[in-house]
């Protein structure tokens, strides 16, 4: 059977999972979200778990990407290194059900100075590319937990840089002096535009952090603004990281909508061209691309 | 009665507390610390609470300093602004009970750009200028929970700027996807100065620490380095901001020995001469300065 005529394609992260029924014309039919993230997963229940996304959605063929491939999942896919394109991501597939059900590896950049790695948004990413939604040579700026700088280079991902915006701002929500202030909504205007700002000065952020407390104490600031203010300071500050990877007008910024425009915003106030993808869209186009490869493989 | 005859000071911060009986020779001769922190102690329980230190270290005059005197404390002592004297924090001391229990105000700074506040480190540095352990115009590095550099002239705290670093690094520790890694012990090696040359290199923290884990998972790193490491990148961000503040070649470490020491080898390594100074020698001076000053104006 063709992996084209309908598969099941699942992005598993750490702390939820999204699976996707593609039938055969490359349409999303049936889908699903659960919390059932790997780190809610004992290593030997996850052939249990898998068999519970096939009772959702259909006894197909199983494509999954993301964390449950990694150290910490299912079973480890080895990150295949940059440049990487489909076809060396085909090429190092893992196949706990050979024929069956396969594990997208990750993608892992180094050189003399950095060393990196990505899992999930590489199948996002060239799936962009796939389908003519990115450029043949373009900067992708990929919002999460952990944001991601891609150059994208002529099908493959060139190199990569990971900046822990998403992360952060939640440990300061969560767990810092800043929990009160920051536990508001975060709004794409004036505040947020002055922390982008801010950001981009660049060099202090440990301590303008401080400051949007201390400003808050000394009714420089109101209370109300210190949520987009942080927010626009962490990924101001993130923005000016990416833009070390190069002096492209446009930039293509992916992820979920609601993130992507803060970033978007924020490259506007840096002088850029930002170009929003919803990553679903770049993830269901990477996993068909990937299972046509496995097709003619096989 | 004069205070100097005889009194009690504590530094009482947010998770725990110090207090210190001293003599008519100014000789510390009692002491105890616990973990009665601001934020164990209900606002109505405060009077009790200040009871209990009496109970165990005699009733004496009693002067409280730290996060008691904020708005989450006993009594909010609002900020002195600076340029800030020991003159000028006994004219804003509260009296919670006139002429017997006094509470230190915190030191505010604030120019067109800035905006920064303490509690409790004034009582220190003023008390090591006071004691002659700091020179007339010295840059000091005061390392905690929250790291300050503050530019001490004359007598007074004339700027300075706080750095988020020793909170950054608990959040990570403890919360994160670093945590793992940054659970082993710190020590000021090898691993410790290659962190601290990159966070002196400055502007990529945020991308910097998610690397500290993509380094282990490509094995060009050790885990057993990775708290150390992650250490001096945080301290060398930190260090690369309060040179900022100034020229200065010899820098004052004062604090707790144990981060001194931390901060003094980074200092090293960035070509300036730390002097370490233990934060509780400063204090105790400080607080019999002032002690001085309010029998002067009693």
């Amino acid at each position: 059977m063709r992996w084209v005529e309908g598969f099941i394609t699942a992005d598993w992260g750490t702390t939820n999972r999204r699976a996707y029924l593609i039938d055969g014309d490359g349409q999303c039919v049936d889908e699903f979200e659960d919390d059932r993230g790997i780190m809610s997963v004992p290593r030997e229940a996850f052939g249990d778990a898998v068999a519970e996304i096939r009772e959702r959605l259909g006894d197909k063929p199983l494509l999954l990407a993301g964390m449950v491939g990694s150290n910490r999942g299912w079973i480890e896919a080895p990150y295949v290194q940059c440049p990487a394109g489909f076809d060396d991501i085909v090429d190092a597939l893992e196949w706990p059900e050979p024929g069956r059900t396969a594990i997208v590896p990750g993608v892992s950049f180094q050189d003399s100075d950095q060393a990196d790695v990505m899992r999930g948004e590489e199948v996002q990413l060239l799936g962009a590319f796939a389908a003519g939604i990115v450029a043949d040579d373009a900067l992708v700026c990929h919002p999460g937990t952990h944001n991601k700088w891609v150059r994208l280079q002529g099908g493959r991902i060139r190199r990569f840089t990971t900046v822990m915006t998403g992360e952060l701002f939640s440990l300061l929500k969560e767990h810092s002096i800043l929990s009160d202030l920051l536990s508001g909504s975060v709004e794409a205007g004036d505040a947020f535009a002055r922390g982008v700002r801010r950001g981009l000065e660049g060099d202090r952020l440990t301590a303008e952090l401080f400051k949007v407390r201390a400003r808050v104490l000394l009714g420089e600031a109101e209370p109300q603004d210190a949520a987009s203010y942080g927010s626009g300071l962490l990924i101001g500050t993130d923005v000016r990281t990416g833009l070390g990877e190069g002096q492209d007008t446009e930039i293509c910024v992916m992820g979920s909508p609601k993130l992507t425009a803060l970033y978007a915003e924020a490259l506007r106030i840096a002088g850029r061209q930002p170009r929003e993808v919803d990553g679903e869209q770049g993830f269901l186009a990477g996993a068909r691309r990937l299972v046509e490869l496995i097709d003619e493989r096989s």
